[in-house]
């Protein structure tokens, strides 16, 4: 499906929509849904039990999503967090640079000056897409931070944050008074971070608000030890620099091991990669061969970032590769700023030593994946709508029908309890034909439905049965209801990462 | 405990803590740590299984938290969401015109006018708090919204959602197309709301960004069909305005039954009433005696809420009653100033006739209940701090221990990852001694410890034992590993509305 395709059959079903669009909608918000939220909230669930399950000194915590201007200015944010906008000078429309130039520099000018850019505008004659001037502004650095008055003064300043990472960083020293002070210690947040993009586009995948699933690991710098043997020999579809540069852009397959061993990557890092492509292709079930990790030059990530490999999805609805998620070593540098920004600090002292720790962060961009999931798992066979979700994200995991309401209702609400109560996701629907209802089941992603009926009275409540009907395959079986929990429990059952 | 007392135990326990404190905080501000975070996890999921259980048509949606300027013109926020404020002349402190007041007028200003109440300030010749002058100004309408630029022009504003509600409202016309276009339809979210309080204090009982859960029900007015007859003899604390007024704060214990015959309340109202009342008993463990149900007069309540009681706890570390949620009955206001702010009517069809639908909304403040919770349930038992959680709210639900870690760990691991998959809350402890983690487990809550020892091995693995404590009665049982989840589960089960 192309995106207006897939967005239109996202609307229809109430998966997203426009936020506020009674109003004629507000540009880069969007609102999830019954079954978007439903969905959203199994993928956090998924990364969670991932993630934070790495390790049992990794934890999961809800920092403000409002920083003080204090906080933005040691982070860099209220300096450095900008993009290159460029206006035009007839019709006052603005636009990013990178944007303007997606044809002449599909790379993105990363890394160069507002000057260059503006070089590149005007030599290449591009012209504004509103009205068709070629008086187009030399770029100018616009803050994508949301700021605010903050208290009733009308002197303090807060702001909105551009990144959920901040929140983990300034509770680290809480963190390590909290707890067992030894290092790895690993802070996770799943929260809104908020961008107001000069042009968001593509639905989830440049939003102004969205949501963040992020993982920082605050470790001892050449003493994060990872169960590495236990990961090697898994094959990683790597982009690396060198490859880029010849203009390949395909992945090349490298086991963890040859990563480490030629390729020159920490084993710690290696070993993350490894969890975070597992995770896309066990947890969210995205086709291996669809990833790639895509390497950042130096020129392109962010100074402080010692290495980074953008992991990206091929997007067929956007039609090529997209970031959905990345693993960075950052160093020292977040540490570093919130020492000196807040005058107190930040070393901790390990084994007798000072030490300021170093980050990992596991980034992963919630709204985009749920895009991802629909992407890669909603479809057509033949005339049915099917969304073949894997059975743990499914918001709906069991559809339950009475044949007939009034005669079926009772048992039906019986069945409906039993599977409530052993913690899966069971919702009853009792209007129209069964065919109807399946379909709806299949369009939202069920993997199971049960049929109360005839048979099932004509059983007697002792031993009585009910049709149970599997997702992808149509296939129908009777199953006795004491034994439909063991039947079905079993298959959406979450895979866990392999370090636990 | 006092709030110092319990607020500090919080934050050593790493529950909760002032924003940016690295910073010196933010007021008004607060992050969650592992166990608060857990702890709202669970309380919202209680919620969600709670309220949007009650009905099939009942719905949890996930709208955008930032609102452009045309909703909160059309709701009514932008000129009215406003507190007096009044400033110091000498000092220029800021003040909350209620906050002032407090000792001269203790059932707050609501409904007097700017001019009323600075002749109150004047009369009782309030001093300034900060500096002691009596130079007050007279209150102005200071606007609790928090505004930022929004988009690149510099002309658009957007605002941060005061309340969750209006996310509801914008996607009713939606969810009617997406439903199945009957009513009652309930939109329910759990979400941040956000307001740039004068006077924050209490800790999480006036925030500047805090969650509410709110359901909001749409249904036609006079055809609100509700199954009253399975609630109706269940007796509520309700404290109504004739009683008020006589200075009574004690409730009365009144059935639903006769709050509607001779209370005058709507079925469909006293029935919420209900819903309310078993979900802050029965799910949060609130006792009944501490709780009541404070109806607001014409004068206090909004001019479009018809019926409106709090719902109140006495929050001993506060010294009195406080509001932790309300059942709002608001007619058709809002779908009527949307209708007339979009120019779109959205009036339904139901049974051939036009109707713009009546709302209930009940409201549910996450974060003051999470400290009602504490305030509940926390407390000291001997030298043990022990938080006496209902089991399914409790952030581990079974700590899983190996007595000696190189000896127990592997065995221990198989009871994690046994407990995990069945979908119960296990975390391991394997540091210090029993005693240090039991202590630890009794103050984050679990209600269940399992201790893999000697006698675990001894056994062989066939039929091996564990040691299950259980946290309020301190008392230890053995239990075979594969009979621990058939054990434990029962008591982890959520109690159900009386309408499912």
């Amino acid at each position: 499906m192309k995106i207006d395709e897939l967005y239109a059959l996202l609307r229809r079903r109430g998966v997203l929509w426009p936020s506020a669009e009674l109003y004629g909608g507000a540009q880069g918000l969007y609102d999830y849904g019954p079954l978007g939220a439903a969905l959203k909230h199994q993928i956090e669930e998924a990364w969670a039990a991932w993630f934070v399950g790495l390790s049992p000194d990794y934890y999961l915590i809800e920092p403000s999503e409002i920083l003080p201007e204090a906080v933005v200015r040691a982070s860099g944010h209220l300096e450095n967090f900008t993009d290159p906008e460029v206006e035009c000078e007839s019709c006052h429309s603005a636009f990013r640079a990178d944007t303007l130039l997606e044809k002449v520099r599909p790379d993105g000018v990363d890394g160069l000056s507002p000057a260059e850019i503006g070089e590149i505008v005007h030599n290449a004659h591009v012209r504004c897409p509103t009205c068709g001037s070629l008086a187009l502004s030399v770029p100018r650095p616009f803050n994508l931070m949301f700021g605010m008055e903050f208290g009733v003064t009308g002197k303090e300043r807060a702001y909105l944050q551009p990144e959920t990472a901040q929140g983990s960083y300034l509770a680290f020293p809480r963190m390590w008074d909290v707890g067992r002070k030894a290092l790895p210690l690993g802070i996770a947040v799943i929260g809104r971070a908020y961008r107001n993009e000069i042009a968001p586009r593509q639905v989830l995948f440049r939003m102004r608000a969205f949501t963040q699933a992020e993982l920082q690991i605050f470790f001892a710098a050449e003493s994060f030890a990872v169960p590495f043997a236990r990961v090697q020999d898994e094959k990683l579809p790597l982009l690396r620099v060198d490859r880029r540069e010849k203009g390949e852009e395909s992945p090349e397959w490298v086991s963890a091991a040859v990563a480490v061993r030629d390729g020159g990557l920490p084993e710690f890092y290696a070993y993350h990669l490894v969890q975070m492509f597992r995770f896309l292709r066990d947890g969210l079930g995205y086709p291996a061969e669809r990833l790639r990790f895509f390497e950042k030059s130096v020129k392109e990530r962010a100074f402080y970032n010692r290495i980074q490999f953008d992991a990206e999805l091929h997007v067929e609805s956007l039609g090529g590769y997209r970031e959905i998620g990345a693993v960075h070593y950052r160093g020292d540098y977040d540490l570093g700023r919130h020492s000196q920004g807040s005058g107190r600090d930040l070393s901790v002292t390990v084994d007798g030593r000072s030490i300021l720790p170093h980050v990992l962060e596991l980034t992963f961009g919630v709204d985009r994946n749920l895009w991802g999931v629909a992407d890669v798992h909603l479809g057509k066979d033949g005339d049915r709508t099917l969304w073949r979700l894997p059975p743990y994200l499914a918001p709906v995991a069991v559809g339950v029908f009475p044949l007939i309401p009034k005669e079926h209702g009772a048992t039906a609400d019986r069945v409906l309890r039993l599977l409530s109560e052993a913690g899966l996701r069971a919702r009853a629907d009792d209007a129209g034909t069964i065919g109807k209802r399946y379909a709806r089941m299949d369009e939202a992603g069920a993997p199971f439905c049960v049929t109360v009926d005839g048979t099932t009275l004509a059983d007697g409540p002792d031993h009585d049965t009910v049709t149970l009907r599997h997702r992808d395959t149509k296939a129908q079986e009777r199953v006795p209801i004491d034994a439909l929990v063991a039947r079905i429990a079993p298959a959406l059952r979450f895979p866990r990462p392999v370090s636990a």
